[in-house]
């Protein structure tokens, strides 16, 4: 009989449930053994959808990392405790899939890769679900295939469909600002496209809140586009909104000296359009689970055979510092209203010179 | 703990090995426990992929379903042997899914369902994938809506990228033609949208051999157009071919008093352009599991879900028999062309009164 | 300074109208000299839009054909009077672009063009504006250049936005039916991309009245399809309505051995998209002028510049002819229910031995 | 008769020539009478394509202005002179239509308005093309009309094909840089769509030399990406770019609180898709007169019914030169690699108390 990897999931919100059903139904590899959260309702869902299926629920991080055989944990609750979560199961010698952002504090980030080097043994990733994307990835081969020539600009988007109730205000609290929260999707994907040693030379970002005004009491903004030119002479431009009408909407398209990729530049639900008097209409998915779906369960498999196999992982826990740095730069020139400025090996300089 | 469905495969062919992933994998309440397959390459895939998580493999289907606990049956066997195995499940008193056509004699279908109606307590279905396909299930919900008044027109087509192999000109010596092989597809969709209870009314087809001349010694096409027009005042009109350059294009039109719905009027792999020299340019899907895959997990979940809740299943076995039907009854207008025509309950009739 | 072509125009109603404009705005080498018109109320739109610009009127055709110095007529009158038109258009020498078709009388349609055979001098067209649409023509390139192999298959669809007056109902009374009405632009395509020299070998139709009952005691259809096998292996299979909800929808694949052409497979009004809660939203031309109305500018350019230039015209008037022709088999078949069949020179015969 | 438009056309280069044969042939209440160029060749083509039609050929500007009857000039010369021509004609008490821009120099655009002011019986336009789309037009309609709510982030690209000549290297020494010469367009809709009255708060610019690096030498680039922020609690983002492999692609989308809407978020030179073995693909027009050839038709129809009619024209011309201070400001954040700020009466401001 296979070996299976014994999987533990901490947080059972919005992300948790879909991670905890993926390494449940969707991982043929895996076994999903055990679920952690401190929120009594999560753990009435957890009795009805996990427990049926042997599942273990624990209100305690602590004891869920006790569990006999786990082997690897899945990190999807709030952002604040993502980091601790992830250096505890490190020293209980688990493997580690956390969602994004390891934190908003770089220094955070930092502790988390740091600890991971400390166990070379151990498969620490930074879950960025555009990666496991078949769009994405079927753009990537076709860069690596020299399609396009050299990537040299990108566009990229993340924008969700305008949610009234007001939870996005609160959120801004402690999100990290929309480039940190949002964006760090384009980075990473930037990163990946341009490669892992771009280094940003300018930095330069405006916002408007434009349907939340209360979100300037936080310093932050429901519309923003932000600009980073590179040093390897390459520019990524990033929007990030969360007014959209129609759906979820993120579209990136990579510019290259010979030609350019588009991914998901005309959103689509399904299939299907309709013709009527108002035209022809398609609808688009109305989040990123509609968008990402699939890609959350090939993240869930390729982690699982990573862990199993000892074969690399498909990205660099470092990127997933690298972008949210560059996200928080971003973030603060939106904020301050000025460019700011790097030399060739990252660091910050003035450009008084000028 | 939740009790699982026990299946059992037959026939670990192209289609066999993708549903026995399907139940191994993607089929949570699902446990393939067996697989049954007279061909010794793939009962050594078999051994490779399916034995490792505990399938056990026969070469004997009788004895498969000896086989303790089995529960249920997924044929995807030879067409020719689909009749045979499905009522000694049945005799067995196994649930069955069986990949489409039952068989390509009517009569031999209709005995399938007569032994079906015996034993009301299994569940038996006919695997008609396009039932289980997200955007077919959308357009289905949108007509139910109203969104198009009374559906009046269909249009639909399957159309295969050419196998400059050879295989097809083998392939229709028991096919049934393409109709029968190939628009079964598309009626079943055509009883969905119009109705299981719609009558035939006349049906008219033409064919040509544009590509494989060798087709006519067994009396087939590697194009073909059918139309079928019903009493109750509705048209369907097919198109089927082996010949298509870019790849699966399997669209459907549902034209309504007060609008159209199409299914993948703008056929493509992902969600990727590439701009080059050229233009923009998509990919299409190479074949129907690049289109239908997930549509085939749905099946295995759905059959599933109805055998262990006892709940309705989503097709009607009668349908599978009449699709047959229609599309021998075009294929028999195809060679002989002529027009055939049926009175208001569907008898055949002679029109030489007009 | 440089010579220009004197045209009288025939009928103002909503196609002369159109005519008329054309030639007297935007074809710089024609000059609009004279129109013609029985109706008061188009004399009175014509003393308002052309008589300012020195365009003489006439409530008598005969008169407009004695204008000092006119050198070509265009026709746009009532089908009807068509062939009496150009028949003595021609006996006064001058050329004529007349709207399709002829006729709907096959005998009628070949009267004209033996006439114009006795007139070789005479430039003499019947205007099938997709023979001038910039897409068409670009197919058409790609075909010659041998984009898609050998064209095996076309289909091709008339599909008009539905009008609740009641106008066509009594307009099918003298039509002719809807495969010479409106499928006889496909036909006329079809000789254009299979070849002039193509040889029906057998036809069949369907049709059914969905939204306007009332046709039938004219023994039309507001729906119909027809499928016409050629002798040289290839097929074409049409599609008409009147019923479509989001405007109009002339759409044509052609299907070779080797790749596929679509003209206006996504139809659209313009290059604007709504993204709204009901999702993205294009809109659609309302009429054949909104998709053709380029077509008919140049096919005024083209005509006049033969005339002019005494070069070949781009399409032969026996196409005229064939496609009015093959239009009323389709017709007949429709109405008869029964497949016609003919042999390899094109005459018809009965299929009684098979 | 009607009265006509006598128009001189100043300049016969690729744009002057355009504009006469549109009001020469396309024009119809307009009369080409006259042109200019200093140009020996292009007089070669005016005697060949203008002469025989009538047009009297200058190779003096001032003696085209003494031309008997002239009644209005269009300019399509060099930059440079467009300003000093424009205020001759006005001299001359004839109408103005000139290319954009009016000057690349803020001071001799505000010279021209000046002289426009003093003249208010004539017709002073700057003809920035996209005005006259009919997308375009639709799309302001529709935003009129309330269809996205408020319009809050505009994003708006000029791309063009890369030329391999070396052209554009040389153009750069005068033509203003990339904002002032191809993003002038994309500035005058965010005017459109935003308000004339919109106040620059603040502009940051990035731009890279991917594949002309002799740009440099004179402070441009070959991609640049601008970003202006409005007082008004709106932003305009901008991607100039001169290194399209697939064409031109002039895109933009208005992203409202309610709503988006894109014009030419899918570029197609026309309704012909191919179907191959690579896929799907659709053809791009290859320059600004295959996208918006229509709209210069257009914009020569509008202007000569508002010179002949004494109606008020279609934009203003101050918009013109506040377009071209827009873009020159974002030059200038792009060279000097600082953001620039604006107070509320758009008066430039240091950020230094931040």
């Amino acid at each position: 009989m296979i070996q299976k990897l014994n999987v533990g999931m901490a947080g059972l919100g919005r992300v948790g449930k879909f991670h905890a059903l993926n390494f449940l139904e969707r991982t043929p590899r895996a076994e999903l053994v055990a679920a952690f959260t401190p929120d009594p309702a999560e753990i009435a869902w957890g009795q009805q959808h996990l427990a049926p299926y042997g599942v273990t629920l624990y209100d305690n991080y602590d004891k869920m990392l006790e569990h006999p055989g786990l082997m690897a944990v899945a990190i999807g609750t709030a952002t604040s405790v993502h980091a601790e979560q992830a250096i505890k199961a490190m020293d209980h010698n688990l493997h580690v899939l956390c969602e994004k952002p390891l934190s908003v504090d770089i220094e955070v980030c930092k502790a988390v890769v740091q600890k991971a080097k400390t166990k070379p043994h151990l498969k620490v990733m930074c879950g960025f679900s555009r990666r496991f994307d078949e769009s994405y990835r079927d753009a990537a081969d076709k860069i690596t295939q020299g399609f396009i020539g050299r990537p040299s600009i990108i566009r990229s988007q993340t924008c969700d469909k305008f949610d009234p109730s007001g939870f996005y205000v609160e959120y801004a609290a402690w999100s990290g600002g929309v480039f940190v929260d949002m964006a760090v999707h384009d980075i990473d994907l930037t990163l990946w496209f341009f490669g892992d040693d771009s280094v940003p030379k300018s930095i330069s970002a405006h916002g408007i809140t434009a349907v939340q005004p209360e979100l300037k009491k936080y310093n932050d903004y429901d519309n923003a586009v932000g600009v980073v030119e590179f040093h390897n002479g390459k520019i990524a431009y990033y929007y990030c909104s969360r007014m959209m009408a129609h759906g979820q909407e993120d579209t990136t398209e990579i510019i290259g000296t010979e030609g350019k990729l588009t991914v998901n530049g005309n959103p689509q639900k399904n299939l299907v359009n309709l013709y009527s008097n108002a035209g022809i209409t398609r609808e688009v998915p109305p989040n990123f689970m509609g968008r990402f779906g699939p890609a959350f369960v090939r993240e869930a498999n390729e982690f699982t055979a990573a862990c199993l196999d000892n074969t690399p992982l498909p990205m660099k826990l470092s990127n997933a510092v690298k972008a949210v740095e560059i996200g928080a730069y971003i973030q603060e020139s939106l904020v301050t209203g000025k460019q700011i400025h790097f030399d060739e090996i990252g660091r910050r300089v003035q450009k008084a010179q000028l």
